[in-house]
């Protein structure tokens, strides 16, 4: 890529540079605009564009990020022969691309060019080590428990092939050709230290396409997330990340990191769309419309869990979704949802290869995922409508200090 | 559907009442707001939300709007036994569902909710028939020459169960949940009358991903589109548009329509990318940059195709792309290319399966598609990195008028 190239993506502003976690620059931030290339007036970006998401800070982005119109997940497993030390130098080459691309420059010489005139549209690329990476790296001194293998599910239908993995890399951005080229970048700078495994496509709604942020909905048409603990409440950090006290154990390395809980559910729309709207609230518990409890109020009123109907039947049924996986039914078990849906097209057998690619963050996924889901395995209305077809499980390390890559202390201990 | 549920969608404003093609109300137009639900206070949306396409025109929706983020194409094949009256009713249920989509309202009773809270978004909903629709609906008086099968091309690697179908259908939006949404609904309103042949899915830039509109860039990193013709072009609907002319032949249902030509091009971009930028600008004959010619000036300057480097040898090489389907170079041929990029994982072989769903538009197709796709086939130096995987050609009516569908001039005749 000619110098002019790179330039013309340079950013003006000094997103990536704040440190803080998730801190987003753009428009209101006044600073990215792109510098032109020779003679060219520089261009005013939109906020859509011109936001940056920071690469630095205390945890990776794409945890609290808000969430991102197009993403890309991929899996690679480690080469043969490759370990610790090819290990290492990737994720200091996957960080220092990351950090170019999150700030809207280029990929480096070899720029396939796609997101040319684009800003970096809230690009984020997010790092996480699956429990096989351990073995492979000689690093199992250092693997913590909660990397264990998830149990099994009753409703599990898991493609082996399409779970897991030794390494996960999460993209997302506000455009597609953005998150592309990322998805690129990154399978190019893997070189030959890994494989790629798996990799899905995922989207969720565009910017600007509702009034006001809101809950998102998925192809069922739910409202998804109404429970999803807020940054704003006390004990957020404390249910989503891993707490610094691990410093100065092995595990210290996972300080600020994170676990991911990510699940291809494939929802069987043919089926679900043929139950009635009333049929399709009681399997729920809420409102299709505005994501309301049944039993009345707002999406963020509390359930009544007991209130009963004139003919003394539960008004939220039994075996309603939301009852199930209500906070206050699994000891506070907390996990922050943040997903994409996917649409791949018709599937094999002629239905809808469609449905949530659900990711899920958590402190401590025997706290946040495990106990929810095995609750819900047992005895959710929404089972008949759904199916797990693949499954990881990874360790999000926290976020690279200025000068540091993703993983150092782990890679490095 | 509860009503309040329909009225939620319902739109203040007139959208699709103004009877201009491509007419674009939205926030600039003023009237795009929502009407609340009972004690709601009326969310106004973004110009990406409340953006909505006029239905009824000249034209159909989808040839001349701007490029969409998000986009669905379908094809149909009709049942055993169903014929041209199946087909009438057919179009009479989706010309009233599209019209109904475009407005952003519901899509009826059983609507799936997926596109509540957003705005029409764009959505544009074209409707297209083709060659063997018209042997199966007794219909084959009515059917153009134009519908010929296109020509064998040697570079073609067509899979026939992705190409071509009875009914054609081309769904865009610039939010996926709204464009998920009317494909849904339009195979759902489908009912016995057709079977799905195909389905494929596709995107292009986000509003606002960059500064200003411009020329899109495909996944290969190329400005894609330069030398489309421009609405603003004396000639440009006789180009692209079925003249009126034809009215009072056979083939009077097709004054004010367009032919389709669809190919699924599968970039090998594992082996593009492999290629220096240098190597690729030889081979498109413009800088990637900025899509300039590489005989210099900006992307709109001509190509001087005779301009020799001081070797002697020309500056845009005798097989670059550029040069090639220059439509100075094709007897003034011209489509209009309107596509969208697809991305669906990892295919088969290990790469990515991914390119670009063309789709050109054209009054004719043997001056438009046929005669630059020739050329092409045989000395395009893009040849080697492109694959045409399917193929479809189809004839799009005119816009309904008021209280007409699509197609009825065709299976009312």
């Amino acid at each position: 890529m000619h110098d002019n190239d790179i330039s013309r993506r340079r950013l003006l502003g000094t997103v990536g540079a704040a440190g803080a976690t998730g801190l987003v620059l753009g428009a209101a931030g006044g600073a990215a605009t792109y510098a032109g290339a020779s003679g060219e007036t520089p261009t005013a970006l939109t906020s859509v564009g011109a936001t940056g998401i920071a690469f630095h800070g205390e945890h990776q982005a794409g945890i609290t990020t808000p969430l991102q119109a197009c993403g890309h997940l991929i899996a690679f497993d480690l080469a043969p022969g490759a370990g610790r030390r090819e290990a290492a130098a990737l994720m200091r080459r996957w960080s220092a691309l990351a950090s170019e691309l999150m700030a809207g420059r280029a990929a480096g010489d070899g720029d396939t060019g796609v997101a040319l005139d684009a800003g970096p549209s809230s690009l984020t690329v997010t790092f996480g080590f699956g429990r096989t990476f351990f073995d492979r790296a000689a690093l199992v001194a250092q693997r913590p428990p909660e990397l264990d293998p998830l149990p099994a599910f009753s409703s599990d239908q898991l493609d082996a092939k399409r779970s897991n993995g030794d390494l996960w890399v999460q993209i997302g951005a506000n455009d597609a050709l953005v998150a592309f080229h990322a998805l690129r970048a990154i399978q190019k700078a893997a070189g030959d230290a890994v494989r790629v495994r798996w990799q899905m496509n995922g989207f969720n709604r565009s910017p600007g396409a509702t009034g006001k942020p809101m809950t998102a909905r998925n192809l069922m048409g739910q409202l998804d997330g109404t429970r999803n603990p807020k940054p704003s409440e006390a004990d957020f950090d404390k249910r989503i990340f891993v707490p610094s006290e691990t410093s100065g154990t092995k595990y210290d390395w996972l300080a600020g990191g994170s676990y991911a809980v990510v699940r291809r559910i494939r929802m069987l729309l043919d089926d679900w769309e043929q139950l009635s709207l009333k049929k399709q609230e009681l399997v729920i518990g809420r409102r299709k419309s505005d994501g309301a409890p049944l039993t009345g109020g707002t999406e963020t009123t509390e359930l009544a869990l007991e209130e009963t109907r004139p003919d003394g039947k539960l008004v939220i049924p039994d075996n309603a979704h939301a009852r199930i996986s209500a906070p206050e039914q699994n000891g506070g078990a907390a996990m922050l949802r943040r997903p994409f849906s996917f649409h791949d097209g018709i599937g094999a057998d002629g239905t809808p290869d469609a449905g949530l690619l659900f990711i899920c963050w958590q402190a401590d996924p025997l706290r946040g995922f495990v106990p929810v889901q095995r609750k819900l395995d047992r005895g959710d209305a929404l089972s008949a409508f759904i199916r797990h077809e693949a499954s990881g499980l990874f360790a999000v390390p926290g976020g690279a200090r200025a000068g540091e890559y993703v993983g150092q202390r782990l890679l490095e201990s």
